[in-house]
């Protein structure tokens, strides 16, 4: 019997498929963002796919492979872009898309099974009055399991900062890799031992995360003459404690015509911002956004918003799946030389360094802004949109990048100790003896 | 007839009093605060108090003030400190309190009459899963008109920032004093024309604010070493984004023991800290105090806390009523020869200027600090208690801790254009010859 098969038979009942197609579908993610780690990805199977529908199954084949020294990737909707969930040394994908329930909702706290979506919770959430706090613009694949092990902030992070923040995830229960597996529930900073680790770090059943009550979001999307105008509005927008706010997107001029139908409401030319905001509050961020210049193009109110997100219903898709990482994928579908950056700025001269670089880069960077909260302070990350010649020249950016002030998180490897911002704090290496003992969990992402 | 004889006449119908103790009652707010505004204020009297029920009673009052010229001092609850509601030349004091009706309410704006309480608002918010985005310490007593007229900030600035923010008031609705009085609704920024103008811009009957979807606030008070440990530890929270707050205030160790019953929960010469947070994150704000060396002495969950507002239940009182300028009143039953002062710091160097001030001072200023959310950035202003000598000494304190690098707004004036952060901004001077074409909204507040 090969291991495979072997494999089969210690998980006797549990829905899995080794079918060429569905381990392709299931063995990728959106690496290809990176034209350095698509020719590395590209080829890299699972030689199983296994859907468990209970923390039961989920212990069971977790027994499985430990027992047969088979590797595990973890996978949610497969939506990053480092290749969190691409399997590099074949083995298992286990899919938590099956593991979808809402576990218990309580005034400001919920917790969900791992392979919930985002979208599905908070249209479980919305009778009760609650959402989630944020959401990345994959809203409608990203699981909230995935969020937690491979993302970063999203819509919301303008009010409620990074997923790294104190308190944003309340607790996790984790599987544990080995012939006798553990249900292990991690709270307050414990939580860190799994954050953004890529899930090597015991398998995420459960995440209990703070809710926010509901808000009527509103949609906005504003054209202004200059990206400078827009920025300048976007930092004043994200400033003004007392408007409530969802989404705050900023894009250099050169962006919006990559935007499709919602960007051609933009005139020629023109930069442009895309705002969620509460709904009473939308006439008071109009007239800031008018002392800034700017010209309202589009307007949707919280009914129509909530509309095209839970129902797809809508002259355009909600505006949020324009922004974050979906405005590089909006890109991409356009032109395929295109790439991206992620960079952050120092709080007290971050519109400097931001105009310091779109000048000093022209048309091979294209500014696109996503405003939050850091540390208590008002600023913006950027994903630049980049053209892509070489990866030579596209080490010069972001060196040059970095000369310029800005701090680069490189988004373009799988490897989790590289990436600026996906550090592996104290406990991690720790607590992986203990969660998966035989190194069997997503091998080949953390570098020795 | 005298001319309060007259002026019956014309009301005829309306409710009123003139017997002497409703009008030493109704013609005093919280002035004795102030040493230097007691003596200046306490002999002040209206002539007639008139507590209209409808919006068209409040409009055949100012009518019959036009005709017979006769001054009018509005008032809520009676509880701003600078002498608001202290009528300076006699007429009348109108009493808004029953004008209390929740007028609309929809998804995260709601609109008031002038003189429903912030309590009872709240109250009639709950089953709607809404509430005032911030109320002051006063919330029992203080109406959402008099807080709109003469009030700044309070519990949930720390989150929402100041009354004056940006979209913080939606709308405004104003009846004139003239022979044929107009009902005028202000919106947006010309909402700015009766903020904090105390009553002389126009007799504000209604007044719209952005809610809050409602959030379980749960109490606690936390002892500290020093009050550098506590303040550390405030700013430090206020930064969180990720945790919802409500009230985060941090008093000098001399200060608990002037509290009452709660104070006497605090260790002897331990520095202590208030807060109120999203109760199922309330451990996240544990463990940043145990971080910050902080000992948690007293816990009380959301519903007690409720119920201690609501309903008047529980050991202590809402812990709100121990901060703002309740302290101050706390300290002033105890010791009637303790004044106070409100400081602002530059957010950069808050709590190195904080600091510098404790040691200059020594024990003729115990440091209270509020922490707040002022143009994006975290940071605290402060409601220092304060020894008072003289007037001589109180001037050269303040200059004193203008030098060391705070600012000072002085409160211990009744003149409107004194006070540092009241500004009659350049609309309220035009706006007044529309809404009070005589001169005759709480005269002698603003200076010729």
């Amino acid at each position: 019997m090969s291991s495979t098969q072997v494999l089969i038979a210690e998980i006797d009942g549990l829905e899995h498929a080794t079918d060429a197609a569905t381990l392709r579908l299931k063995s990728r993610d959106f690496f290809w963002f990176s034209p350095l780690l698509k020719p590395q990805l590209d080829d890299c199977r699972a030689e199983i796919s296994v859907r468990p529908h209970s923390v039961d199954e989920v212990m069971r084949l977790a027994s499985a492979a430990a027992r047969t020294r088979t590797p595990i990737t973890v996978r949610g909707g497969g939506t990053g872009n480092y290749g969190q969930a691409v399997p590099l040394k074949g083995g298992i994908v286990l899919d938590m898309g099956a593991l979808d329930q809402v576990i218990e909702v309580k005034p400001a706290v919920g917790t969900f099974a791992a392979g919930a979506t985002m979208l599905e919770i908070d249209k479980a959430l919305a009778p009760h009055g609650q959402e989630l706090r944020f959401y990345p613009s994959t809203r409608k694949q990203a699981t909230i399991g995935g969020f937690v092990a491979g993302g970063a902030a999203g819509a919301g992070s303008c009010t409620w900062g990074q997923l790294s923040d104190a308190g944003a995830v309340l607790a996790v229960e984790v599987v544990t890799v080995e012939e006798a597996p553990k249900l292990l529930k991690l709270e307050g900073p414990d939580v860190l031992k799994v954050l953004h680790a890529y899930g090597i770090n015991g398998i995420i059943v459960s995440v209990t995360v703070p809710l926010a009550p509901a808000h009527p979001w509103a949609e906005r999307m504003i054209a202004f003459d200059t990206l400078e105008a827009a920025a300048r509005f976007g930092q004043a927008f994200t400033e003004a404690d007392g408007i409530a706010k969802k989404l705050v997107s900023v894009f250099d001029p050169r962006i919006p015509p990559k935007l499709g139908r919602l960007g051609r409401k933009v005139p020629e030319g023109k930069a442009a911002a895309i705002i969620m905001v509460v709904e009473p509050q939308a006439a008071a961020m109009e007239d800031m956004a008018r002392a800034h210049g700017g010209e309202i193009v589009f307007a949707r109110d919280a009914e129509g918003a909530q509309m095209a997100a839970f129902e797809g219903k809508g002259e355009v898709g909600p505006l949020y799946e324009y922004t974050w990482n979906h405005t590089t994928l909006h890109a991409l579908k356009r032109d395929p030389a295109i790439t991206y950056l992620q960079l952050r700025f120092p709080p007290d001269s971050n519109l400097e360094v931001m105009g310091r670089l779109a000048e000093h880069f022209g048309d091979e960077m294209l500014m696109h802004l996503e405003f939050q909260r850091r540390f208590g302070r008002a600023t913006f990350s950027a994903l630049p949109l980049v053209q892509f010649t070489s990866e030579a020249r596209l080490r010069e950016i972001m060196a040059e990048t970095e000369a310029l002030g800005a701090q680069v998180s490189d988004p373009h490897t799988y490897v989790l100790n590289n990436a600026g911002w996906k550090r592996v704090d104290a406990p991690q290496p720790e607590f992986k003896r203990q969660a998966d003992p035989y190194s069997l969990l997503n091998p080949g992402k953390l570098a020795e």
